[in-house]
């Protein structure tokens, strides 16, 4: 424990007495805690002396109800894939990691409906979900690492919320210890239930900030049976509007994703994802998932079909294997091509109406040019959802002009009226442009929760405000 | 206005500087209030002074922060249809009615919104959103009067959540005027916007004691083309359930409605409502809503031919036109029948556990039995949503013995882990009831929001706890 001596006298003590509560494997430090990352990009090691791994709601409640008497700040952790730094801490912060409370606690087939400790990762809810023919439909790229936990606290979205809504509308219910350790048992297993405040939602999308979700009562849904996928390309945006309308039209429909040619041309230069040839504006992956075999290929058949007719592709590639749906899919999550083709790279993850993305797209090329000369961007995104990514390159300086970049671009987001963040969070890292892009009385008004719950800011003390 | 010798002076300056600002249409006094009525059942007018009419948010602002000022208590009134008694107004307390505020501002056929005044009438909303061929799914028998700000404070069901959520799903965003004036605009578009808390969560829902909801972004689905109901009956609970888990697995499923025989024999001496035999224990109303007119029917007949085949229907009846649709729709939304038949009754609005919900219904007549002798109930619900109706009728003393049936009921209720109210609130009327059926950590909770969005609790006052 090299950072003991640098530890403050009342920190050191709450780490002892947590060693004796939680046991020395429910507190790692030193070496333990510096060999971690707090995200996948920068992989910064959390500067606390202690990183505590509580087994139960009550040991969480236990130890902030301790902190709270000492006024000791505690920085909580998921699975550590958030992109927005809320998983930094500091040397005067302790960690709380959830990653103990990884259990599935019931399955409700008939209800539709799975509690879990919040700790338990994506994946294994889905692969839990699926022996009972069911889908918890929130996907994510990092779902492997990613946890139930953390995408409660920034309301995680990915790529099917066009179909299933984000994290909020899968999440029934949830026990919460706020940050004087008081448990909140809102464990809700019901689609309808008016009983008083829905108070789970202030918890979902805080980013921890307002106290620790410990268990879930998470949605199901029944697992699709089946998947169709195509990559398009189109020569206009007005077509791929008009061919979004006509995909909306699909209750099957389970994403829509468009990408722009700079992405594409990138993402093409690896010969097995050149799906499609990169002559044109646009490009994008369509997928229903749906229960009828018959109905749901006849129904993208359809789709495609008319699409063509009415001169709304250049060209398409339907997979007729799922292998093949899952190379077409490499084609929108090609984000190790763009690290290893553009890194480093500044990202962006904004929403705008939708019917504005390409003039938006536009108009931030055009601020990023004339602000910077050259420059390299790359555009794609969950467009069904409103919901763009933009990368942007300016070289080896792309890291020291971080701040340039972002002012740039949130300028012409603020033109545009479009959200600072979608679904990746404020996290520590756009806490600074949050009051451009809120009201004064938004950010008075979320003051005063955060003061109410946690009035002397102890949990995650640094993200969001 | 007969009752201005009651009115404190205070309250008789701030209606006089009111009618000056609203003009004299905008401020109803004397038997123009006592011709109105705070709710349908008993139609109880406010004991008020004055009923403000604003026509904009600004005039929201205004009386808000004057009555802020004044420390005058405000009601606020939607198309008050509410059977909570959300609505009902003392001789202390201003209305203020959103009724003048109905208009439509604009609809994004691409991104599926529409953003409203709040005084809106649901079924406004529908037609309008028809004429884009787009729906906005929140559907209630009261459609005709009940408006999008009373749906969202009280984030009203109804017949179509298995399929689109309540209103909090449906909703976007929101303008609000909190108690002491202060307009907070949030009016999101986005279907994903995680910019710093989402504040329209905490009005939603929250019954109006939160602040005055003056504007909504709705968010809108494709308009279905195809419709099929079916009424059929069953013999057992076991088989309802069996036939819930393959209706779920119909992505086009839009309604699950269970009603007991108690029920449907009441509704079905109604030779127009005896749709099948009123011989069987259960009897359900499955709806599907889709685009595809081939692949619907098909999906349709194959659910109810497999359920026929595995022995799961007793009787079955498909609507063949809109009219028969509409004609089985008329069997569960047979409350003046009720009220004809077994008028007065108490009635409940309650989730359960989808599969003790048969469990449930039978432990609250034992109960009923033991504690009344002779009593007359009905069972009826969104079961799909956990969502069960009862009625309880005792004779010509039901409603002097109200209080004895609720607490009979809402005993049992407790007993299954049940929710006090699924859709619709907890108003005045089961305020009472509030503090047993969640924890008082929860209770706390709630107080310490609204402690921090209106300390002097001048909004809706007696509403909710």
């Amino acid at each position: 424990m090299n950072s003991d001596g640098a530890v403050a006298q009342g920190l050191a003590a709450l780490v002892t007495q947590f060693s004796r509560e939680l046991g020395s494997s429910g507190v790692l430090t030193g070496d333990d805690v510096a060999a971690r990352s707090c995200d996948p990009f920068t992989h910064i090691p959390p500067a606390s002396p202690a990183l505590l791994r509580p087994r139960s709601t009550s040991e969480v409640a236990s130890i902030l109800e301790q902190c709270h008497r000492a006024g000791q700040r505690i920085v909580v952790h998921g699975g550590r894939t958030g992109v927005a730094g809320g998983a930094f801490a500091s040397e005067s912060e302790l960690v709380l990691s959830l990653e103990r409370m990884n259990r599935i606690i019931e399955i409700d087939p008939v209800g539709c409906t799975m509690t879990v400790e919040t700790g338990v990762a994506i994946e294994t809810v889905q692969d839990a979900a699926a022996e009972h023919d069911l889908l918890y439909p929130i996907d994510l790229g990092s779902k492997g690492s990613a946890t139930v936990g953390g995408t409660i606290a920034t309301n995680a979205g990915g790529n099917r919320v066009i179909r299933w809504g984000m994290t909020r509308q899968n999440v029934l219910g949830v026990e919460v210890v706020l940050a004087d350790g008081t448990i909140l048992d809102l464990q809700n297993r019901f689609l309808k239930n008016n009983t008083g405040y829905d108070l789970k939602q202030l918890f979902i999308g805080s980013e921890g900030t307002l106290g620790v979700v410990c268990k879930a009562v998470l949605r199901l849904v029944p697992r699709p049976t089946t998947q169709h996928v195509a990559l398009v390309s189109s020569d206009s945006f007005t077509h791929v509007l008009d061919l979004l309308g006509r995909a909306r039209a699909l209750q099957q429909l389970s994403a829509f994703e468009v990408m722009w040619q700079d992405y594409y041309a990138i993402v093409a230069s690896d010969p097995a994802r050149r799906i499609v040839e990169p002559n044109a504006p646009f490009y994008v992956l369509i997928e229903i998932m749906g229960y009828d075999e018959t109905g749901d290929e006849r129904a993208f058949s359809a789709l495609l079909e008319h699409a063509f007719e009415e001169g709304l592709l250049v060209d398409a590639v339907l997979a007729s294997s799922s292998k093949q749906a899952e190379d077409i899919w490499r084609v929108r999550e090609g984000s190790e091509i763009l690290v290893r083709e553009m890194g480093p790279f500044i990202s962006f993850d904004v929403s705008v109406d939708i019917r504005q993305a390409d003039a938006f797209v536009s108009a931030v090329r055009a601020a990023l040019a004339a602000t910077f000369g050259d420059y390299r961007s790359v555009a794609f995104g969950h467009l069904g959802d409103s919901n763009l990514h933009i990368g942007v390159h300016l070289g080896p300086e792309t890291r020291s002009r971080e701040l340039e970049v972002e002012t740039c671009v949130y300028g012409v987001l603020r033109e545009f009226g479009g959200a600072l963040t979608a679904e990746h969070g404020i996290g520590t890292s756009k806490r600074d442009f949050l009051p451009q892009h809120i009201s004064p009385e938004a950010l008075a008004t979320m003051g005063k929760i955060r003061q109410a719950l946690d009035p002397d800011r102890l949990v995650n003390r640094n993200v969001l405000f």
